[in-house]
């Protein structure tokens, strides 16, 4: 059984408003066998109603780790899926949630995993988006889409749970993934060099920058793999004194 | 697309304690495409609290009909599934929340089905099961099963417009399944002939009478079999006098 693989998937709930959702949100997990709960600024918390609607999930909510940015939750992972109502023009690949649970599990055999949700009123914003590699949208009725937080925790732990009980997971990947902060310090590279050869104005529009990060972010690069771009980056502005070409 | 199947389909809470429950579970509707709401001797209601947490979902509320007992919540309907975490020594078929959509969805296309939900400290009583065809089961962590009515209903209904989203319906049972109704006389047609012919005793545990119960459950019985049956019951206790056998 493969339920062990529940224990590499992380939920992280963005500027929750309602300390009443996150506790609902730790007693979804606990009863589809998840428990690693991220708080990235939390509005309340901890707060009595979360750990009055926590029942009897009230340990994850004590075992909670509150963050002040998205990328500080994410340390460590291998894979992070947005959970978002909105299409955006620049668009991630976008997938349902029993496809998202797959390709979560399928990575999280061997790296930390997690699934991100935004604020109750206005969900992910853009650039929380651009912190994960894909993105995926439960298909709600379009004229009434307005899904409790603490329901679509539930609804993709659910998922996460039937993939995992199926037994069939896919192979996990060969090579490690590059991890969040692998990732964010190879984008901060990437930046500084395209500054420094003039590609990008620092003071410009991000756009260009934006549409970089989501190529790389849908590539899910490999551990090597972001070695030998930020090799490639670094020699790119201060090249080998010695080179003979 | 084949959404308007959901048309077909309602949800039955029964003994409600929480109003606010009942709020959320008809927000949990709507969000997938629900809307028929069937209430069996709630606590509540109506009640500002069921209101309050139905937030857009106000409309379902307001249609809601509240029923005296299961079987008058049932009226019409041609299949029933009890959602009930607990197995039974009698037991059901039990099947999955994926499996049990299937079905629905494919008796749905032509009579309405329903999705029973018990009370939220003790869920379904054995007697409210027997009104009920199949039995599912949310496969929840056996460490901690303690999911929100809520939360369950929204499984069931996020299952539901999946299976209804794919498109890819199992044709319709070709022959109309026996309404509740006709079934629920069919049962006490067959358990007064029973006492007559001196098979059961009324006074006696019910026991042996609760198992032909299940199993004509279990058989999805047509409307043309039930009035079958119900001519051999008429004829058993009351034969045909002028009969040369």
């Amino acid at each position: 059984m493969s339920l062990n693989t529940l224990e590499n998937v992380r939920i992280v709930l963005c500027q929750t408003s309602h300390p009443g959702n996150i506790g609902s949100a730790a007693r979804a997990m606990k009863t589809m066998g998840l428990q690693h709960l991220y708080l990235v600024q939390p509005k309340f918390f901890p707060d009595p109603q979360a750990t009055s609607l926590a029942a009897g999930a009230t340990d994850i909510l004590d075992k909670v780790i509150v963050t002040s940015s998205l990328p500080e939750a994410l340390t460590g992972c291998g894979f992070a899926i947005g959970l978002s109502a909105r299409k955006r023009t620049l668009s991630h690949e976008i997938v349902e949630p029993k496809e998202a649970s797959r390709q979560a599990l399928s990575i999280a055999q061997n790296q930390p995993v997690a699934l991100v949700f935004g604020t109750e009123m206005s969900g992910l914003s853009g650039e929380e988006l651009d912190y994960c590699q894909l993105q995926s949208i439960i298909p709600a009725n379009p004229e009434y889409s307005s899904l409790n937080l603490a329901m679509a925790v539930q609804i993709m732990c659910y998922e996460l749970r039937m993939h995992a009980l199926e037994g069939k997971l896919d192979a996990a990947p060969e090579a490690a993934l590059a991890s969040n902060d692998d990732l964010e310090r190879f984008y901060a590279h990437l930046e500084e060099m395209l500054v420094q050869i003039g590609y990008i104005n620092p003071r410009a529009p991000k756009k260009l920058f934006e549409r970089l990060r989501r190529l790389y972010s849908r590539t899910r690069l490999e551990k090597e793999e972001v070695n030998l771009l930020r090799g490639i980056l670094t020699l790119s502005v201060n090249p080998k004194k010695h080179t003979k070409y």
